[in-house]
């Protein structure tokens, strides 16, 4: 199995992608090889200084860089040598079982809609998010991003989707999905929530608990927290922020320590037919690796055929 | 001045209620009176207890109490002898000129419009909450959960009144409004935020600085915080669960200590003709005595003033 690597996406490409692939590399001995995609002369003397850990890598060479502000879709149809657009093709060539950048989100994305493309029957893809659970364990949110509005049928997709990746890559057996919102009681919300509480809740193919309140982020009500791309990337970055300002004061907890973005690495892209991971801007070699890791047990998983089978229907 | 307190609302009333009462009226002794508004045989013992402390007190009997479940217009209108009703009445007369509850939000917002209405020109009044910012002094989002559903022009009101409590009571001189998002471009967000933008950006009465993000809300990048009530309700639940986290892990911090409700005690209804503010259910002593401060310093700032004079224009 091979899983690629953007190598000049993030803030500190090539170097922490690099460091990362190698790192992940060695994790992944004997079930994955690694495949940087990259511009060769950066990327070549960066893994010759890892010597023998790097012998297993490959490196697919792509000449361009979409940079981090750059107009997505532009940038993406311009620059069909970089790295984004290279790795994308690998991926709907099936050369690659899954696709990993820290690079521009807003081009991985495209690159999802344009290279791989929304699994039929699929309204919307969404990012997800991993949300850690005091009481252990691991949720997932979405859409984070992706759709700063949803129509309440996009609402309810988003909890099919992640609920089968709660179940086959999180291994959750009946995975509990609960819908954020300003109040508990069923007829709370917004017009759009309203309605897809009513969707959600008729749905066959997922466990419904009902309304959740930001309060249940943490706790164990939902092991899956569907809401609107707007909402969602409010709580994830207010979330980010409220770890700097711990990490920073030195405040150090096992539970608050999962908000480190590093410990998972990425975002999935999910409602598409391959497996894509969007990793934070400022990735270290520590989230690169964690990035790949979490791509070689999606791609394991089959989460994208999983997908797949379920809209078909 | 007098400032009034539902003796009978929070999980805690009445006895947290007469505490946090008896405790303001210490601080506020020569300033203010508190007066209390509730079931005379439950409230009478509890003042007793506290002998001369409680001698300035003033108790106005309620005979009804509206309930945490009940429906808000429903119980405000057939129980006009409630705690609320009572208290809204004499804020509405004048008796008063700030009347706090801990009691059902639902019926003091009901209250509020009902009884001392909202000011000519305001589309929807707004909960107010307050958010402590990482190098000192404290924000204010607008609206955290009266308003799940916003229109452009509500979003731009709530950049006004926010700003005007900031400036009035909060005395921040210049106070910078921005506008939550899930990215800093102005293209960024829905319609709705990007509509609000618009508006915002050529308001006179505000100093605008554009979008911000989850991560902005303790930094000191705005000190207004413009966003939707499902929005904010949700950032705002989701900071206290964080709060609660770090609480019951007995981490402490002078920074992350802020984050408790109690240090404030309650949300300010703004846009309406006088001075009300919603307390925590849970409201301990001290969180009431801190919201009835709050209330004192709303009355004395002629916040209510100031937003009539703005929005006659």
């Amino acid at each position: 199995m091979k899983i690629a690597l953007d190598a000049m996406g993030g803030d500190f490409a090539p170097q922490a992608a690099v460091d990362g692939a190698v790192l992940a590399a060695e994790a992944l001995a004997g079930k994955a090889q690694i495949v940087l995609i990259g511009q060769e002369d950066a990327v070549r003397p960066l893994l010759e200084q890892h010597g023998a850990a790097a012998a297993d890598l490959q490196l697919v060479p792509a000449s361009q860089i979409i940079e981090m502000g750059e107009h997505p879709a532009k940038a993406y149809q311009q620059k069909q040598d970089s790295s984004i657009a290279v790795g994308y093709k690998m991926l709907a060539t099936g050369e690659v079982e899954a696709f990993c950048s820290a690079g521009n989100t807003g081009a991985m994305l495209v690159g999802a809609m344009f290279s791989v493309k929304a699994v039929p029957g699929v309204m919307r893809p969404a990012i997800a998010n991993f949300v850690p659970k005091l009481h252990g364990g691991m949720g997932i949110m979405l859409d984070v991003g992706a759709n700063a509005e949803c129509k309440p049928e996009m609402l309810e997709q988003f909890g099919e989707l992640g609920s089968l990746y709660a179940q086959y890559v999180l291994g959750i057996e009946k995975p509990k999905v609960g819908l954020m919102n300003l109040g508990e009681e069923e007829g709370k919300g917004t017009a759009i929530t309203q309605a897809a509480h009513q969707l959600l809740k008729v749905n066959p193919h997922i466990h419904f608990i009902g309304n959740i309140e930001g309060r249940d982020l943490f706790n164990d009500k939902a092991d899956v927290i569907v809401c609107d791309g707007f909402t969602g990337n409010v709580v994830l970055k207010m979330a980010e922020s409220v770890y700097d300002i711990i990490a920073e004061k030195n405040i150090h907890d096992p539970f608050l320590d999962k908000f480190n973005y590093e410990a998972v690495g990425g975002s999935p892209i999910l409602g598409i037919n391959d497996n894509a991971i969007i990793g934070h801007g400022v990735s270290t070699p520590t989230a690169i690796c964690n990035m790949l890791l979490q791509g070689y047990q999606m791609a394991s998983s089959g989460i994208a055929d999983q997908i797949k089978n379920t809209f078909k229907s």
